[in-house]
């Protein structure tokens, strides 16, 4: 029998959730720690890769005219106030389409929460274990609300990572802070007034910027309550409050979900999915069949004649571009995604420089692709096992190649191991810094008990006189 | 006939009310500009008297910490950065409900639009006419956003000030910085990522707070555009958009409000309530019934044996607290606001101090006080010409009075008048300025051309050597 609190006759669903927060155990160990640490290193990656991007970059020219301050903006010599701060880490981290999500919310999880605890630890107080627990807390609380709420909150055209994230990282936010419970529950309301952002922003500037608004809200929200600020304990699951505004879910669900609380955690139930290429999730399946079909066939894209992809139908409403004309579309497009893995045998950072945009072989070959749609049978789940995308190739020849996967490498439960997670990091980490400072922080975020100070990580964020990447 | 766009055919709707804000005419007279005056003055009076509030000093606290700025916090010698200027300032406009609000949207109209023109225009370029241009641009936005997406929106939870008052606020915002109608389109859509904020908030802190939020998110929303940041045209009205996700409007709607944009003004087709009491504008009508009654019939509250009020089920629903323990709670309670129009003759800014919450006489009358409901005919109005509230006194010796209004002073058609408007500045003003400073704003707002620089209204609006009121 599942568990389930009455939260008609317990609590609502912000106390239950501010309890737990304000009182769980703050240590953690063996698989719960180095799942956390794997998701706090795959991020800093995404935020070194991510610094230099059109995004991050105009968002440093907003908000530097409002002062400086004392939180680090990882990849530049620049510290600004925390929020500000939350802000730009958290655009730099879905810069690209890189950064690890969960399925029960679809949160981009640790770019929205890792910015608002860089911001608001201590430096010289404040320790590693502190910085994993603040984030095992945030993927609880997304991860539960978002099993509440979904899949109803989602399919309606909310972007979870802008809404669910901005309540999860004001929970890491709280912890970070160290609110006790009344403050942290008032933290969690005040951050149901902060929740905006839609799925029709899926291929524009402001879509990365999502998680860093709600790490932004999580500053925000936590520093509001810790000076006073108070509002309602139930306007998660009550009468006109965020769950029935935005979604069909009922205090019954909330109860099912919330009685779970860490119980076991969340970020062991279900996971993180760890992205091997830096697109959108909703392209992986088929990215990982061209490559797969590519290297078992060693076939020549010129050879090419028409491409057939089979995806679910929720899925393509999300991501309808054809030939993108921008960075940000190319992230969200079937096609150029598809025509990239089939020509240049990878999908990485390079395939999303401007240069690769205008490459004449990706924009023939992109030309052929069809997308063909199937009914989604879980609008909730990107990948469903049993449910696999389909890449069929037609050569010139007239053969055919066909190929499928359900669930990519890097999602659970083919989970990405840390040699994978490392070398993705250090590919990141390249572009922007020197091995010697790399190796430091995954020796940290990896090796290290986690004992260490956080200053001593956001040394290492730094970099002194930092190059821009060439303009892109 | 009805004059309505097509908005499949010609745009959507961010384009039009883009196109709208960055190219119309930038100076008002006669009529609009008068009531884009009054708003002006109205709103400073409510800030100077909200700024010493819980929720304002707990805001100023706040953000403190991340610098200061250029722009300056009405009532204080603080100069912030703008996004947290206009936050303070907004939350102190509106930490009493006594500012000004619009009928079609239910936001709080100039509390969420001043702060961030303030915030914005030039101090030592920007005339008044820029600030009341702005001004009735904001308005414009508002309130006929307000008109395609009402009732459902607001009927559904949705706090309007906070989440149409984004969109109203940085339209504000993006005239306050001279964007072009690319970069007002991509604000507007910006916008709408920034537009949490739910009716069950009422009677807490971060209920007034909306409006500071919604003021903040505008000069952030604008300031991403001028700096680079892009987002979809079709965010309002738009598939998995604003309206879509938090309405039950249509393009059609969109369409037929939009084709009135500035013919004529919304100021002058709607134009905005001015408040007489600083509550909740859905406990006016009982206020004024019971000082009507109190003055008639000259009676003395220790004779009153019981009194029933009647009123709109929908207005109850939203303001449902009894004997409030807090002063949040008493601007939202009908007992105390009746029982304290009843026992002192007036519902002013006195009535809500934390002595008079504690006043045994207001006690006790408020706890005579039953409340009965009657459907709402249209949940879009709080004020319904043809069906007023009620509000009847039994006294002891078994004589019942009773008095019925259905429009309140101050609401439109009963639209306040330049004297009213300037006494209750001179009110507000009176708790933290000098009169000669208070009678320069009211001379700069409400008498001479609007040529003057904006220096010269923030000088007056800054108080040297701030003395806070006695702590509440």
């Amino acid at each position: 029998m599942e568990m389930q609190l009455d939260l008609e006759k317990d609590s609502s669903a912000i106390e239950i959730l501010s309890d737990f927060i304000a009182t769980a155990p703050g240590k953690h160990e063996g698989e719960a720690l180095m799942r956390s640490r794997r998701a706090v290193l795959d991020t800093i990656g995404c935020m070194l890769v991510g610094i230099d991007e059109p995004v991050a970059r105009n968002a440093i020219s907003t908000v530097s005219q409002w002062g400086v301050g004392n939180a680090p903006v990882i990849g530049t010599d620049i510290c600004l106030p925390s929020p500000w701060a939350a802000l730009v880490n958290g655009s730099a981290a879905k810069a690209f389409d890189y950064d690890d999500w969960d399925d029960p919310s679809l949160v981009h999880t640790t770019s929205t929460l890792l910015p608002g605890i860089l911001a608001l630890l201590d430096g010289q107080t404040a320790k590693g274990s502190d910085l994993f627990h603040a984030h095992i807390i945030g993927v609880e609380t997304i991860i539960r609300i978002g099993e509440a709420i979904n899949p109803g909150h989602y399919a309606r055209g909310w972007h979870s990572t802008s809404t669910i994230g901005a309540i999860g990282a004001t929970a890491a936010c709280s912890r970070a802070l160290k609110l006790d419970r009344e403050q942290t529950a008032c933290a969690l309301s005040i951050a149901t007034s902060m929740t905006g952002g839609l799925t029709a922003q899926f291929g524009t500037m402001i879509k990365p910027m999502h998680a860093g608004l709600a790490a932004k809200a999580g500053v925000l929200a936590a520093s509001l309550a810790a000076n006073g600020i108070t509002a309602r304990k139930d306007t998660l699951d009550g009468k006109s409050s965020f769950a029935s505004t935005t979604s069909d879910a009922s205090r019954a669900d909330f109860g099912q979900a919330f009685a779970r609380l860490g119980k076991p955690w969340a970020i062991l139930e279900h996971g993180l999915h760890v992205k091997l290429y830096p697109s959108c999730g909703g392209t992986h399946r088929v990215i990982e069949c061209a490559l797969e079909l590519r290297n078992t066939h060693n076939l020549d894209p010129g050879d090419i004649a028409a491409i057939e992809i089979n995806v679910a139908d929720y899925v393509y409403e999300l991501l309808h571009y054809g030939l993108p004309r921008t960075i940000p579309e190319a992230l969200f497009s079937f096609p150029y995604c598809l025509a990239a893995a089939l020509c240049r045998g990878q999908v990485g950072i390079d395939e999303f420089h401007p240069s690769s945009l205008s490459d004449q072989q990706i924009y023939d070959l992109a030309n052929k692709v069809t997308v063909n749609t199937r009914p989604a049978p879980d609008r909730s789940k990107l990948f469903l096992k049993g449910d696999p995308d389909i890449v069929t190739v037609t050569m010139r020849s007239g053969v055919e190649y066909s190929h499928s996967v359900d669930v990519p490498h890097g999602a659970p439960p083919r989970f990405a191991d840390n040699q994978t997670v490392e070398r993705k990091f250090f590919d990141c980490a390249s572009r922007k810094l020197g091995d010697k400072q790399a190796t430091g922080i995954r020796d940290l975020v990896f090796h290290m008990n986690s004992d260490w100070l956080m200053s001593d990580l956001n040394q290492l964020l730094m970099v002194a006189n930092p190059v821009d990447s060439k303009p892109r």
